[in-house]
């Protein structure tokens, strides 16, 4: 059996890491000194708490983790696979910290990759050790887990993606890893490469909109709303599925099939019970969904990560390929004006990526055969 | 005294009506035949019932008014000044209806203009009655009441507007207008044109942005809130004052000085208790709001009017002043899509008043001496 790495220590990292463990992998998992707090109590008692809410494939359970630490040479050693489940602004610090650690022969697995984040990760590890070989790297659509952390030795879950869809960076190593990657999840199913993992990642769509066209509950003191349940209104759905339609203009300008959000929804839940016919019915009432409440603050992963890394990248491509996408550039707007940040200016645009000139026929092939 | 018409039939010119009569003017008021129902009850019983809620320099009581009808050949005969008190959209239909009626010597009243209320009236009239000398027109920056209808016989009021500016078109005649216009209203004060009074208006910069940013609870099926008070969180009130800026800019160009939309506020509101230091701490606790929920519905003149007849123009400007209107552009975007309607091809743009090829001497020339 593979022996499994996690890095990060929030939501994401402690699920992984508990549900593996509890079907039998050997897991370690790593958070950075920094946030050593994230991992105080299950580091403690050995063991991460994982609470199932809903009928899901996975079982509750406590989850003995083989080591819980903020050393990351010893939580990487020996590992065949190593996923980073951390927000995408985290993911350049991972980076930088694991370079000179991890090993050409290790699979380092981004969950999820967000736009771009295996080539940023590849372009991090090819500065920092110059001439050595580089790993083979996957990126995620998504996270495959919803749930949230109560404390730092326990989690709840209450959706888990079937059908979720992976690619290798490069795109061409897809069926050597493929095999690998279904012994750990074996509902995967694989993308033609990570321009379209990273145009599939629906937190992007709707994320943003969603808790953008719900400002004045988020910030009531006394009120708080279901995020999707409540706070996706027909209407709020519509300006989703505008947002929708931009992106997947852009992936056919790419010669990408990409499915619409509401049809990657039922994909993935379905057997809960995701059902519907527009992406309001979908989202209103999918079980997976029933407890996710809406956050109190706009300083949330939901515009600081989702924008950044999500819409931006897409706006980016719509100019290049000449497909616009004015409700994205939109959000883009309010939301860097209720974060009152330029979220422009941060992230993960195509400049940063070194792709700011490139046509269509180069990204395609920087996708297929790595820097 | 001067006589008085009022045309329209709903909440603003039911107030109007009711306040003017209460306070000794003799007053009609004229609905188009289409709506009847909306003054069905007040024609019944000859007066309109008018509830004031505050502190306000206007009374409470049963207004008899001269003639409630829809024959507008009687409403608007023998009158000196005439109040077209309707939602931006309504004025057009109003203009056609009344074009051969209105003589030269009235005054006609746009409340409130909106932007560009009085040049579209004026070249209704002028196409319509050719050769015929027009009336003056005069534009109130806003509603100079802010309160609700109940049923087609009675009203309340909760705000009324100290020191609301006022332009005449063509502007040169403001002096000679003016003295008429405080014998109504004595707290008016005069604006330079109807470029100031169309960019002052605080709907356009306030109602669309808090609507939309409130989307999900708008829609909930059980659940109400305030607009102004609940509905505007220190982040929507961000979003507004950076679409304020973007106003302030447009009449910075065009060498007009406005003020900030709080600043308005204030100045409006101050004597019944308005105050603070930003739009959030101004607006979330302005007594004049306190009974100001939200509506229900995004077919509402706050998108309705306030999009297609204030944002649009704004953005129309922007253009040709080369002023930058990102975020009204990105609420524009969103509103149309939350309507389910393209508000751009709606309403009065710089192209319906046929003004898309004008630099900023011609529309100022214009504004001056009229058509």
């Amino acid at each position: 059996m593979l022996k499994i790495g996690v890095l990060g220590g929030g939501n994401g990292a402690f699920i992984t890491a508990a549900d593996l463990a509890l079907r039998g992998f050997n897991v370690n998992i790593c958070e950075t000194p920094r946030f050593e707090r994230n991992i105080a109590l299950a580091k403690e008692k050995g063991k991460i708490k994982l609470e199932v809410r809903g009928n899901l494939p996975i079982k509750s359970g406590f989850a003995k983790i083989n080591k819980i630490t903020t050393d990351i040479k010893e939580a990487v050693k020996d590992r065949d696979i190593i996923f980073v489940v951390v927000p995408a602004f985290a993911q350049k610090i991972f980076a930088e910290w694991g370079a000179e650690i991890f090993s050409p022969e290790q699979i380092i697995v981004l969950e999820p990759g967000n736009f771009g984040g295996s080539l940023e990760f590849a372009e991090i590890l090819k500065k920092k050790c110059v001439n050595k070989k580089l790993p083979i790297f996957v990126e995620f659509e998504c996270m495959i887990y919803s749930g949230f952390k109560n404390d730092s030795g326990s989690v709840w879950v209450s959706g888990y993606k079937k059908n979720l869809k992976v690619a290798t960076y490069p795109g061409e190593f897809i069926n050597e890893i493929f095999p690998k990657l279904i012994s750990i999840y074996p509902d995967l199913e694989k993308a033609s490469n990570v321009l379209e993992t990273g145009l599939s990642n629906t937190n992007a769509t709707l994320h943003a909109p969603i808790l953008a066209l719900n400002s004045g509950w988020v910030e009531h003191k006394d009120k708080n709303f279901l995020f999707y349940w409540e706070g996706c209104s027909p209407a709020v759905a519509r300006v989703a599925e505008k947002i929708d339609l931009e992106r997947l203009l852009i992936g056919k300008e790419l010669g990408i099939n990409l499915i619409s959000t509401k049809d990657i929804i039922i994909k993935w839940y379905e057997y809960q019970g995701a059902k519907g016919n527009t992406l309001y019915e979908v989202l209103s009432k999918n079980p997976a969904y029933e407890w996710d409440y809406a956050p109190k603050t706009f300083q949330h992963r939901f515009f600081l990560e989702d924008v950044p890394y999500g819409m931006i990248p897409m706006e980016n491509l719509g100019k290049i390929l000449k497909v616009k996408t004015p409700l994205i550039t939109a959000i883009i707007e309010i939301a860097s004006r209720l974060t009152n940040q330029d979220l422009r200016s941060e992230g993960r645009d195509l400049r940063s990526l070194g792709l700011q000139d490139v046509c269509k026929e180069k990204l395609l092939e920087r996708v297929r055969i790595g820097v």
